[in-house]
């Protein structure tokens, strides 16, 4: 049976562009789990839930306190079950498909959930730079929807956000030594290979890869900060990209 | 060959206390190395490390720019080898000695290298709380070395340091609130068991462990403060530290 992938579309190539479902389309591709993608502009994802059932992920960060619902999901036909947040769906995916690539492999679970806080508060200030090409890149039903609802979180418009003049040059330093701790921790891994655990792909990756992607996607390859970013660290975030190509199918 | 184990002396129990240091004897007693640990006190370290060559582990944070030389370290007679830096003598621990449990089971070195960095952003301010109770702990001459060089560094007391008050209250339930992050990363273990890898211990428990036991010594086992931690979480704290009791040992 076909899973049911929930992603956000936009005008990017194959509509592909989100981060956070990235790790959820490396995980289903890794794993070879047919599924076919159900595309939700930003205002449908909260009824689509709701109706369905998929429980929101966390809560609103406007203060409301009301819950939040995120992609991905997923809806798998063999089970009849329906689950939101890419960690729990990879943890689920490694259990209900046990005869599968390992998402976590070695009963790492624990200790890769510590993984994604840790790699994104490394990550600095990324999101002030990536957040207009995201914005931009999006359907108009989604941009609109994406700009109002960060306005009533931050109080400033997306184009605000984005650091400027002197500012941008510290903030994306700051992300370039960012980066620089988490290739330290690549490297910890005793000459073994380029993944985390060595030669073995696993969660981690698809979480280091997930914004690395997103980040090429939005830029395009051809852009400063995607070459930057590639030229970085003797070009591991690049190569990391490229030896998950096989990965990047979009069903 | 018998290991020498460098470490801080104090006037809690047996010496010990410092959690950087522990990380590296529970590592040392749960491999079975034959070890004995050599006292320095702290205005000793920078000396020792410069006569004999051991690495500085990081840049002084005063500003200076000189080098940083910690404890712990090690020095093996069987290679010759002294190596500072609790990770790096663990990975040390782990080449040298490859007959022994490993510390970084299935090739996690990398995974591990990002986990004490993700502990630490969530242990808050309990350093405010930890630094008086450590300092008063010191023999004399390792207490007016650290009153003077902290003070150095951040412009402020020991005593200056510590939460008072509501503030206290405040930054205590912040403790709390970040245990408990870590909390749910060990719950993400599938339920296989009390460590992060399940019922295999490994680094992230050292470090867990190593910071939670120098909490217990500093504030004695019936202090308001280790009551307080041994209480969340479902007792978590306190039956990790139970359940490696038998790599207490100080030799």
């Amino acid at each position: 049976m076909t899973i049911i992938f929930y992603d956000i579309p936009s005008t990017f190539p194959n509509n592909v562009w989100s981060a956070n479902t990235w790790k959820t389309r490396y995980c289903l591709n890794y794993k070879r789990i047919p599924y076919k993608t159900e595309w939700v502009e930003y205002p449908d994802i909260e009824p689509l839930c709701k109706r369905v059932g998929i429980a929101p992920t966390s809560k609103k960060e406007d203060g409301s306190g009301r819950d939040h619902y995120t992609l991905p999901a997923i809806y798998d036909p063999s089970t009849g079950a329906y689950v939101s947040d890419s960690f729990a769906i990879a943890q689920y995916l490694d259990k209900t498909y046990p005869d599968t690539p390992r998402i976590f492999p070695g009963g790492t679970d624990g200790l890769q959930a510590a993984f994604e806080p840790a790699f994104r508060s490394n990550l600095g200030e990324l999101w002030r730079f990536a957040i207009l090409a995201e914005c931009v890149g999006l359907n108009p039903v989604s941009e609109e929807y994406f700009r109002r609802t960060r306005k009533e979180i931050g109080g400033k418009t997306i184009e605000e956000v984005v650091p400027k003049g002197e500012e941008a040059v510290k903030v994306w330093k700051g992300v370039e030594e960012g980066l620089g701790r988490v290739d330290a921790w690549y490297q910890k891994n005793d000459g073994k290979g380029r993944y985390l655990l060595g030669e073995t792909l696993s969660w981690g990756d698809f979480v280091v890869a997930g914004y690395l992607i997103c980040s090429k996607i939005i830029w395009g390859e051809e852009s400063r900060e995607w070459k930057d970013i590639g030229s970085w660290h003797g070009g591991r975030w690049k190569a990391l990209i490229e030896s998950l190509k096989k990965y990047e199918t979009v069903n």
